[in-house]
Order: structure tokens, then sequence, then C-alpha cells
């Protein structure tokens, strides 16, 4: 079971093969289980099984699975995954695994005309690319891409309250709220102090704070550049950053937010401690051996430099605590954020350092709060912590010793609850109602299920591996239903797989990711579904009840998407006109099936055209586009919604602008004319 | 069954409303048909359908759509459905209903590391900027939106050969190519003197070419823009072009290309002769009254001004013959096109027009190439024409008159066949092996089968509705398998519906679009499956045979994606090296799990930094991402695959470049630092 460093560092293509081709050949479909042998059909529907030479296992799963034409009812949970390097979310049916929306945040998303110029989303876009002290290059323009890495659900006492969401950027250390409301982006925040981020997201079970944190850590000494990567333990440092949510918008607010500065380990996956770990928040690291690379400048390889040592640190961060630090004025502002140092955060007891056993990677707060689970991708186990047990060794000052920084390191003997060897490369944890695990296994391409102690089981039973499901290929986080929250759903989880290798048709050279659906009602986990994902790697997945959300069918009439407030330039029928005023052109348009009113527009070369379009129509589903040929111009309109435009008229013509929608039987004759003379 | 003008025009909201709702409560779930008594399921099969609520019909739903966990090999078709305002392509497996790939074309595409930074893609989208004579507007940089409409798969002898497929961008009147190797696009073309194009799409039988047209037509007389709207018949004109395909790459070559003019009617769908009729194409044609609206300035809205005549025109091109016309001299180069003026296309019988009864849609040629099948969407009547009728009628002059440009108008009854009444908006045909086509009826949301005339259907089994099948909501295209090639495949058909108000859980003011699939081997059509479609309107579709294509699972090592052929800056492991010339940093870097080689770059700022990836990896699904925080900078690189980012070092700093793809257990630790001093 276990898998040394070296074979994983040097195994490279062949072992990653090896893993695939094993995981081909070993591959019972479906997975274990099934249901006996009692699942006969008869009749027509027996017919049709045969002819598609469908198991008895395989039509299980199709039933259980199938939501049929016109009963959205039967989804009872929706997961909202990252979309990945594609910068987006995505909105997911359970069971169906029917893809419900693409949500655009730090990429433009032509289908809601987010990015392509209308006001609400160039103004997102433009705010999401201030400096913030972070520097980044000018020359390049505005930021029009994100890695959209963890989304984290809004709560109220510990439970998701199906208000927002949050998402991090991994690519620049950038934050997206999604109002879901209307599911569209209303806010993205360039933290400042942060350039990249990875899993350090989570929000505080009553939405006080969605936290972020820096993966690579930042330069904070520009003084000599050239030689930063020598002096990395000085002139680099990490930053746990909490940022304050306004419990009436979401949005956030920088000005009640806060960091506090890390050592310049590889601070990772996060999450918020619940109950009574409540104000407590939990952060793994790797590299704290600050290895940097430089393989062709005679240094080792970072994979190497970053796992020579046993262990790494957990990190705890007393988030109600800093907040009374805060108000006592020991902090600094950089680059506009206030900042808790780090030699205060250790003076005030703000953070500790708990060992992490061999390249740790997930860490999760199990639904009681009182257990902290942690894998280490180099070690077949997972670790869990006792938060009371934590509790004790710091009131004790049990410590094995402190960092060089002189965080204090809590001795490992006296927090570890129970160790469970799960199997190879375990990396994230969740949970369901009754005390399970399940981890993911990177390397073994595997769900292990594993019970938790006191007061879920007791004894032998505790701490015990029970079931594991192979899953296709090469797994990364999963999901169980409100599995992170305070009361997990149970039912079902997602598996989300890197490789799909020979799961799909083949469509060239990129290959879909993978979404396995796995049923946990039973004592043994069984495979339902296998979900193509398309949209770059959706790296974690939150999965929420269905009837938690309260989404908006259309907008009150007038509605302007940034501020969910009437826009002052929305029109009713009859109000519609053109202003000029020098060189610019005003337009008030209504727009309605079939026609935009008024439907044509007269500018000279030169003139800024400004166009505010109301969507009139009160019909859900009635959504209209707004496209202006050759002026890169898509906007789209919901019902009731108000967008404006704003472009320079710069090149002569006739332009026929049109409705992107098929929005009626005359659609192709929802046009009109931009004359340019 | 008929719809009054005014009813469809005034209508407006409350008119499609009614349609929704009545669609709602008329609904039967799945649609006519059923599979009788006899579905009964025995044992746990039972248990789980009677659990989740499942009737016998959705049983059988569920057991005819079902595409197991791994066994990809139950998908018999790919879709290739455009992704509309979101300008990409969409590939989606039938009967699964699972989309396996986007296929970014027009628009960035961040998955595929298209369009952030990549030599490729950033090539292809400066390409399908240029002005070719029409004017965009250069203030607003390159165009990076694109309204994907009418995919073209590539044939020979009238069926798909599973290598290219065309897409064109109604908003900004450019074809795409795409190579079905990698599934990846290798050219924009901005076609001279189009502005905007619609459903003017299609493939020769062989290949020859693939022929884009106007919709609005374009604007030919710049010498009183202010007035050209009032002297409309004058200042526009449209253009039916055909683009010649290179028979080895599928590449556009526009120096082989040419245009007939033709008058500036809205000219819009369009299809291939084929078989008998190969040779001509077919487009058919809206505002023959060239109504421009103006309704703020005393004019009918357009949509009331375009409704006036009873009848339209189907246009009718003989390609073959103006090959011989342009070998011959007579035509006039503008904007780099060779263009055959009207006058000379009429005179030397290139362009004929037959009437379209009212606002007529759509135009199809049946897989025997005889019979030419139009929609009219304010009658609701298809009618077919017969193609030797009309070469009969050509032949003997027989013209009821001809159009205020001098082209000829052949005589209606002369070329009428049949004509089968439908149902209300009639507007796409498709066909099965069986001499059925089948019609899309906007208004009444339902999709109509009849019955074609000879040789398949005689006497009065010809011309005759057989069925009709209720869909959700609001059809516009529709596409059956294979059913616009000479071999139809039927089995299936797939609704492309634009409303999907009730069908789907609410996930915010914008909701998805619907793909319905139904099984035609019945006699009456069977509604499967719901799948929402999340990526703006997915206008129009192809259906392949899967085993007809032929995709690379990985890239011959070195491989550059445009070419397609070895990258001259491609490295073997080894061979990596940073080479500084002035202000240049140029770098040749292998990509492998778990590192990139090198991993340290060192500029100076304002330096030019170049850096050409290869991925040596040689396992399928084995793609690594290279992302440089805050410079914008997004690739991904398939296996065997060569990409060239270059970039200006313009902001000082340590970034963090990392891989995007989740490759390995060490894929976090795949990062390295460029250092910017």
């Amino acid at each position: 079971m276990a898998v040394t460093r070296r074979e994983l560092i040097v195994g490279g293509a062949a072992g990653a093969t090896g893993l695939v081709v094993g995981g081909v050949i070993g591959r019972t479909v479906g997975g274990g289980g099934g249901d006996g042998g009692g699942a006969g059909l008869s009749g027509s529907a027996q017919e049709i099984a045969e002819q598609r030479g469908l198991s008895q296992q395989e039509v299980a799963q199709a039933l259980k699975t199938f939501v049929p034409p016109g009963r959205p009812e039967l989804d009872e949970f929706l997961i909202i995954a990252s979309g990945g390097h594609g910068g987006q979310l995505l909105v997911i049916g359970v069971p169906s695994m029917r893809l419900y929306k693409v949500i655009g945040v730090f990429t433009p998303e032509p289908w809601q005309g987010y990015g392509y110029g209308a006001d609400w989303g160039e103004q997102i876009l433009a705010e999401g690319t201030t400096e913030n002290g972070t520097p980044y290059s000018a020359a390049r323009g505005k930021i029009t891409w994100g890695d959209a890495h963890h989304p984290a659900l809004s709560e109220t006492n510990g439970e998701y309250d199906g208000r927002w969401v949050y998402i991090n950027d991994r690519a620049n250390g950038r934050l997206g709220m999604v109002d879901l409301r209307d599911f569209k982006v209303k806010q993205i925040v360039d933290v400042p102090n942060l350039q990249t981020s990875h899993g350090g997201m989570f929000v505080t079970p009553n939405s006080e704070y969605v936290h972020i944190s820096t993966i690579t850590p930042t330069l904070v000494d520009y003084s000599d550049i050239e030689n930063a990567l020598e002096k990395f333990a000085e002139s680099f440092r990490g930053y746990s950053t909490w940022c304050a949510i306004d419990p009436q918008t979401g949005r956030i607010d920088l000005a009640r937010s806060f960091q506090i500065e890390l050592p310049p380990y590889t601070q990772d996956l996060a999450d918020a401690g619940k109950l009574v770990s409540d104000g407590w928040g939990f952060m793994n690291s790797y590299n704290s051996e600050l290895a940097v690379g430089g393989d062709l400048e005679g240094g080792d390889p970072i994979e190497i430099g970053a796992s020579q040592n046993d262990f790494d640190y957990l990190h705890c961060v007393n988030w109600r605590k800093a907040e009374q630090v805060l108000e006592a004025g020991k902090f600094r502002t950089i680059n506009g954020m206030r900042v808790i140092p780090l030699e205060v955060a250790i003076e005030e007891g703000l953070l500790y350092l708990v060992p992490e056993p061999r390249s740790p990677h997930g860490v999760d707060v199990a639904p009681n709060g009182e257990y902290l689970v942690v894998a280490g991708k180099l070690d077949p186990h997972v670790t869990v912590y006792s938060f009371s047990k934590l509790m004790e060794a710091i009131e004790a000052r049990d410590f094995e010793g402190e960092d060089r920084y002189g965080v204090p390191i809590v001795r490992y003997d006296a927090v570890v609850a129970g160790r469970v060897e799960v199997g190879a490369g375990p990396l994230h944890t969740q949970f369901d109602e009754q005390g399970h695990g399940y981890t993911s296994l990177f390397l073994e391409s595997a769900v292990a299920k594993w019970t938790l102690g006191e007061p879920y089981f007791s004894g032998d039973e505790a701490f015990r591996l029970v079931d594991k499901l192979p899953v296709h290929y090469n797994i990364g986080h999963l999901v169980t239903m409100e599995g992170d929250t305070v009361k997990p759903a149970g039912k079902y989880l997602v598996a989300l797989n890197k490789w799909s290798i020979d799961r799909f048709p083949v469509v060239g050279t990129l290959k879909p990711q993978s979404f396995q659906l796995v049923d946990l009602t039973g004592e043994k986990m069984e495979l339902l579904y296998d979900m193509p994902i398309t949209a770059a790697e959706p790296h974690y997945v939150q999965a929420i009840r269905i009837d938690r959300l309260k989404a908006w069918e259309v907008y009150p009439p007038g509605t302007n998407p940034l501020t969910m407030e009437r826009d002052p330039n929305a029109v009713e029928e009859g109000q519609e006109r053109i202003e000029r005023r020098g060189n610019t052109v005003e337009v008030w348009m209504s727009v309605k099936r079939s026609h935009f009113t008024p439907d044509i527009i007269r500018a000279k070369k030169g003139d800024t055209v400004i166009i505010h379009l109301t969507n009139v129509e009160t019909t859900p589903d009635a959504t209209h586009g707004f496209a202006v040929p050759r002026y890169n111009i898509n906007v789209s309109i919901d019902p009731g919604e108000v967008a404006t435009v704003e472009f320079v008229a710069d090149a002569e013509g006739a332009y026929a602008f049109y409705c992107t929608e098929f929005c009626s039987a005359l659609h192709l004759e929802m046009q009109g004319w931009l004359l340019v003379s």
C-alpha cells in the first residue's frame, strides 16, 4: 500500500501510465456491490436492456440516476464546481449529472454577455485588476482569465444558506463573489499581498469571513529580486487572509478584512472550525524545506527539494482572537490591508503549528468540529487530530519546539486522535451524516470509506477502513452532499477525476475530466454515472440541497444586475429616446419580442455612443441579446434587466445590430441599423 | 392551425407566454406512443423505479439513453453543435447526451489554452480580424467574440467523411475551420464583403466549397452613409460566397474562392444540391420588401415591413457553371475576392429565383437531391419543390417575371411537387432513411413527421403528415442522424429548443436552452431525454456516426497544432536551454510530470521573453498547462504538443508559473519562478 517518495517522483510518465493501465485492467464496471441477482426485468423494458446489452447492475445505475423529461424535481442537489482554468463556475444537478449553468467569473462568458461590453461585467473585470500592491503586467491590459479553484458557499450556523458563493483565482490570488439569486458574478476582489492562491478557501460558519491564503508565498522584499530565491526565507511571506463579508449584500469589504503574516511555507488546503472549533481556521502546508528548484542552475527539482522533511505543518489560526488584536491596533497596513505581523501573531497566540506527515494535502473538519482530518499524499494514512486535545496542548504549552520563525509547534502525539490506513495517495476527505469519512486516493484511483471516533463510532469500530471503490482515474477532490457542513446529507458522492482516458469517445488529444457519481445509501459504495467535464479542471465542488436556493425567475422590472436595484436609466415602453450632446449619442432603448426601439441609431465617426437597454419583458426565459457586428459587442439582457454599453463609433459603415437569442418566430427580424457616417 | 401575421407580430410577450403555458399544460411526459403495458420490472430494478416514482415509459426512456460507466461504445453518434453567441462548437454523444468537448473557435477558450498567449491561437484570432474591405472598429482591437451558427461537416460523395467541420460567425461574417484529428480550430477567415452571415452554410458533396452568404446585406456605397437606408436598393448587396477548400488540409483558400453578387434581400438558410442536383446551391430569403425599420423616425418596425409580401424568393445558384464563368474572366475583384456581378450572373444563367410562401425560413434538400423542402414560418405548410421540374422550367424559360434587378422568377406552379400542412411556424426539415421529413414547428412547439413523394412514397401515401410530437419549447433547428446527407441513418432526432422555462431546476434569470432526444425507431416518435445547454444558443447541429471519426489520442512528438507538423522549436529531454540575445530571453522548455525544465527564468524588466514549451509525454491524457500569474498567460499543451508564448516582462517581481492541469500526485510541485528584476 505504501508508495515510496522516490517512486512518486521519478515514476513520471511510466508510473502514472502503470496506474492508469492498472485501473483499466482492474476495473469492474459499476464498482463493487451491485444489486445481487434480483434485478430482472420483464416485458419491453427487458427487451430494451437486452437489445442494448445492459447488465442488471447497469439497469440499476440507469434507474437510479435518470431524471425523466419534464420532471426537474427529481434532481435533489446542485453541485457548484469550480471551472478550473476555464475561470468559471459550473452548476450541475444530482443525480442527473446535467449541467445547468456556466457562471462567468474570471473569464468573459459570452452566453451571459459578461465581458463583451455590458457595463456591469466591464466594471467587475476592471475592479478585479487593480494593483493593490501586487505588481502585475499593466502592459498586457486587464486580466481576462483566471483559474477558478475552490468554491465556498455562504453558511448560517454551519449550514449552507443558499445566498452566495465565493471562488478564488489560483493564478492571480483574486476572489470572486456570485449572488445565487441570479447566479451571476457581482464582484472580483484583487486581494492585496496575494499573488496566487490555491485551496485556502472557506467561509466561516456564519459567513463572517471568506478565507483565502497564498499558495506560493509572495515576494515582499523587492530590493534584490535577482537573488530573491537565494534568500527565500527572508524575501517571501505567506498571508492568511480573512475577507469580511457584508451580511446584507455578500460583498467583500476590504476595509474590515485583515491578514495574518505567515512563514513562507506553501500554505495550501484549509477549512473552518465549526461548532466546538468555531473561531478557528486550519490550513496545511508543504515545502517547509523552502525549496525553489533551479534544475538548470545546479539545484534540485522542486518536487525533490520540497519532499525532504518527514513532517510539514498544519497551521491553526484563532481568527476570533485576531479580531481583538486588531481592535487593540496591533497591525500594520500593507497595500491597504490590515496585516497582523508574524511576531504579533506568535506573541498573541493566534498561530500554532502541528506536525503533519509527509507532503500533507487536505485538511477537513468533521461535522462535529472536533476532528481535523489530514491526508499526506506520501503517507497511506489519514491522520485525525482532536480539537479538544489541541486546545489542551496549547493551554499546557505542550510544544515540541518552534519553527525557524518562532512559531510554536504543538507536540504531535498530544493531539492525534487516530490514524487510518486508507491507501495510496490520500488527498481529501468529506463526511456523511453517520460518522464516515470518504477520502480520495489519487495514486490508487479509489475512494476509501472509513469511520470516525466518538461519538460516531467507538472501540474497534472507530478509525477503521470499511469500504473502498475504484474510480476512473486519478481522483483529486471528492464531495458528499453538504459533506463539509455541520449537517451532511449523505446519499451521493461525486469523485472529481482528472483523467478519463478510455471512458469516453475519443474527441482529440485533449480529454475531458470526469465526475463520477457514487451511491452512498448502501453499506458498500456503488458507482452510478460517468459525467465528462469539458471546461478545464473543475478542481473542487460543493453540493447543496436544491430547496435551500431561492433563485429569481425574472428580475423586477428595470433591474441593474450589478446593484440588484432599479437602474436609473431603465425605460418603459413609450419612453425610448435618442439624445445627442456634443460628440455623445445617448440612447434609451427598449427590447421586446421582436423589436429594438429605436431601431436606427445615427452617429458620426468618432462619436461616443451610449446605449441603455431595458428588456421590458416579464415572462421567464424571454432573454434577448444585443450584438453589434465588428464592434465586439455582445450583451445579454434577461427579462427585467437593464444593461448599458458604451463605445466609440470609430469606423464608418452601416452595422446591423441584432438579437442573439432565438426569442420568437420573428427573431431574425429583431435587428436594427447603426449608421456611422 | 394557421396563425395570422398580426398575431405573430403583435402577440409579443403575451402570445409566446400563451404558447409556453399551453405547452406545459398540454404536455404528455415522453410524448406520444410509449411501450404499452408490458414494461413491468421485477426485483430490485422495480423497487428502484417505484422508489423514484418512475413510470413504465420513463423506465424505457432511461434504458434507451443510459450509457453505463466505462462503456463509451454505446454512444453511436456525435452531434456537433454550434455554440451560438458563445462562439464555440459543442460535441455531444448520442444517445447519452453527454457533452464531450467545447471547441474554441471565435471566442478564446481557456481549457484548450486558446487565446491566452499560445502562438497558434493568437495567430488564428489575429488572422480572423483582418479588414478585408469590410470596415471594422480598429479602436476596439481584435475581435474576441463570435456568434457560431451553422456547422458544416466535410463530405465525400455526399456522406460525412469525418475530416473537418466549418462554422460561420453570424455576428461578423467570418468562417472557422476545425480539424477533427485534434478537434481544434485551425483557421478563421474574415470573408471579404460579408458583414454578417446566418444560415447560408453548407459544404458541397465532395468538399469543393463551403458556402457562406450575407444575412443583412452589406453596404457597398459609402458615398452617402447618412442616407444609405433611404436608398437601400442601390446602396446594399448580398453575396453568395463559395470558399474553396484545400483538399489536403481542409483550409480555406481565398484565392480560389469566389462570390456571386445578389440583390439586397435578406438571404438566409441554404443547402447544397446533391446527387441529381449536385452543382447547385439553394438559398432562401426574406425581406424582398427591403424594409429598414425606423420606428422612432416614423417608419414601420422591420418585422412589419418585412412581412408584407405573400412571396419571397428561393435563390437557385449554379455553382459549377459559375466556375466556367470565372475561367472566362467574367468577374471583378472586390477587396481581394473574385465577384461575379449580378448582371453577369443573370446573363450567364447562374441565378434564378423561385417564389416561396410567406416569410420563408428553412430550405433543405432531400437525400435523393430531387426534393427541395421550404418552410415559411407564416404558412402552416412545407412546400416541396422538384429539382427536375426546376430544370425543365429553366430550360423552357417558364418564368412568371423577373425581380427589380432582372433576375428571372421561375413560375411557382411549374416547380412545386407537393405541399404538406404540418402545423404552426414550420422552420427546418431533416430526413430519415425511409423517405420521411421531420419539420420543426416553432409556434406549435412540435416536430412534424411527414412523407416525401416518389420514389419513397406514392399516391395518397405521399406528402402526408404521419405523426407529431410536442417538444419543450420553441424549437428552432432539429437534426436527424446524418439527416442532411445522401444516406441518413435515422434512429434518433434531436430537437433544438430555445426555451426550457419549467424543464430544469431554476438557476437564475438566464435559463438553459434544451436539446431533446427523440426516438425515431418506432412508428410514432418518442421523447427520450432533456439535455440542458448552457453555452448560449446552439443554433444548428450536425450528427455524425462516431465510427467515421479518426481522432488522434496524442500528437506525434513535437507537433505544432497549427501546422499539424513538427515544430522547429520542439525539444527533447536534455535539450532544454535558455539563450539571451540583447533584450530577448528565449527558453526551450520541456514539460513532463511533474516538472518544467528549466524551472527558473531570469529576466530584466522590459525584456521580451519567448518560451517554447514541449510536452514530452506520450501517454494519452497527460496534458499539462503553463500559467504565469498576473501576465494573463494560460497555455494548454497536450502530449506531444509544442506551443510558444511571447511577452514583455514589464513588471518587476517573482512570478510563480505553474501547471494548470492536475497531472500527477506531485502536480502542485509542478511550478517554477519567473524573476523579473
